[in-house]
């Protein structure tokens, strides 16, 4: 058993993406990777879009990112 | 800073689709342009469907819908 | 497996009755029944009601209605 | 005890205001009346709002809306 | 109308895969039908997902499966 | 002050029934009862029913329902 | 428009009987009665049973019961 | 560090206005606090209202309010 | 089977301790006992807590607080 | 169709006026534009407030402020 | 990144203790893992209790736990 | 009556414990405070935890953490 206890921090981010609503959660971690290390996990909290002329513009997902706090910090 | 007001109102549709649940929104959305005009945004709230010897025979997914009314209306 | 993907919409409904719960239920969706082809499912979301002189007067229960949209709709 | 059980029907529409959020619920309930008669009471589900270099542009309030049918209907 | 009152049970099997979301559902349906028989609808309830180096590791998709219980059981 | 503390397990359980909601919990009950022993409490978690020609055809009920593990299991 | 503006109060209570769930509402605000007046309405946000011997004990139904404060209170 | 442990008793109030949404939680409190003492936090749990003529007749808010036991309670 | 239906009634309680979660509920039980006979289940509906200069000053549980009303009552 | 896919950060901000609820969310907002750009929009998740001498102290809004990241960060 | 796409099950439990909430779980996990292997994680989802003679009996924790499903199975 | 009004920022923390549930929520607000200053309250959200061969391998609490934005902030 692991006896380290990590501490984790949550960000909440909001993809977007005209291809996919999974395509729109791949490009919210993307921007999270960018400036946040050791992201962990995410969970979705809410799936939305815009529509333009009757079709879908963008999926827009809000997901929750998990990330661990580096020792030092 | 605009200084109009708009009015949207809500409707509640469940599309579904054998291909995926994307596309089950894409049809929720395109059979509501048919008799609704100026649709502006979609939220999930439900994604159910159902499955044919094991397998997904249909995603269902009920989105809500917001479109602006118009002036006149 | 059925190929062909048919949209719903939803409607809410309140119905009451002075009988029961159930009744409540039967009342909205009578009255959607009158003006709406095709209902499909209801869904109870609230049940509610009045209390008169220390007793329930009217049963309020609140569905959701789903009903399929023809073809041509 | 009254022995006519009324029944209801839920609109669900977005209000917008400049001033405040009571008044973005007094316009979807203004412009709701236009087109439906025997509004009967509302219930605030969302309070949203956008903002524009660092002020609220507008306050956007989703009310439920429940309205009695009318005999006939 | 149909006079046979039918009994469901409902497993909640949370599903992974490296692909996709609606491929994850898929998985976990497979997996159910393995073992249980007459499958008959899903509901999504939770959508998380592992991210390793910044992207996607895996969709984790928690689906709730109805299926009927036979006349024996 | 009773010391022995139990444990139980909860299933997920949809009842139908043509005749009333009530009903459609005491199916559920009476087919878990066939292969589970010790019943102990249910949880009513959702209410629906399906319509047919304007009149609901079956009640639908999903309860939780709560049983007592034996020493043994 | 009335201009007066009342407050009421909100009791939490919760009702059982062998016969059913409806019953079981009654029996609460029947108890709730004696000691308080102007009893208005009622919401059910609850409901629950005992099972013995794989019938249902009783139902128990928790519901919040609103009643108008008067002048002097 | 402050050593002592309070503990807080729950009510649950509506309060209706005829002006706005704000003055019909001043109104709750303002009754609570007529007979019991210590109120200390309020949190609005639904927010209501009656429409007469197309218009908002009374803002209808429904509050918690917490308020300190006394020691001799 | 007991024929006997008793009713039940739900007082909402914040503890709060220095020591524990589980001591704050038992310090609104006591609490609530002073006054109220025949307590008999709690539920926790929300765990907060004060920080004082980083650490957890007091935790504070809200908890929910069935009694069985006396048949005099 | 716009086809630039813009990522959104999500703040969470508790704003407390004396005046107005409204007010205690544009001095959430005014806050936060102190030290980030882009704001965008708000939802209001909380109304709280404090209760002093039986009249309402504060009021206290939660609200979660989205923001869109520059193409930079 | 791991290209194995596990599949798990989900089981509900509750677990009782005259100690504390953390060992009502510790039960309900021990007593799954009689008949379970490979259980992976728990999520709790209610926290409830019986109350004697103006003191905890139980605490009674209700925990959903995941567990892995093999690959045989 | 105080008459500043205070704004707060809600950090989302996921401590863990190999100890206990009300450790890990020490564990996630001591790291917190390392960076952050004037930490004030903190709700829990979430409690799940990881199995290691049938027992507790580390408690995960989620919680929410809300500070006071100092003044040149």
């Amino acid at each position: 058993m692991n006896t380290v206890s990590h501490v984790y921090k949550i960000l909440e981010v909001v993809g977007s993406s005209t291809l996919s609503s999974d395509d729109a959660i791949r490009n919210a971690i993307a921007t999270a990777s960018v400036s946040v290390k050791n992201l962990n996990w995410y969970e979705v909290v809410e799936h939305r879009g815009h529509i333009n002329d009757g079709e879908i513009g963008h999926f827009q997902v809000t997901v929750r990112i998990g990330f661990r706090l580096d020792d030092k910090e």
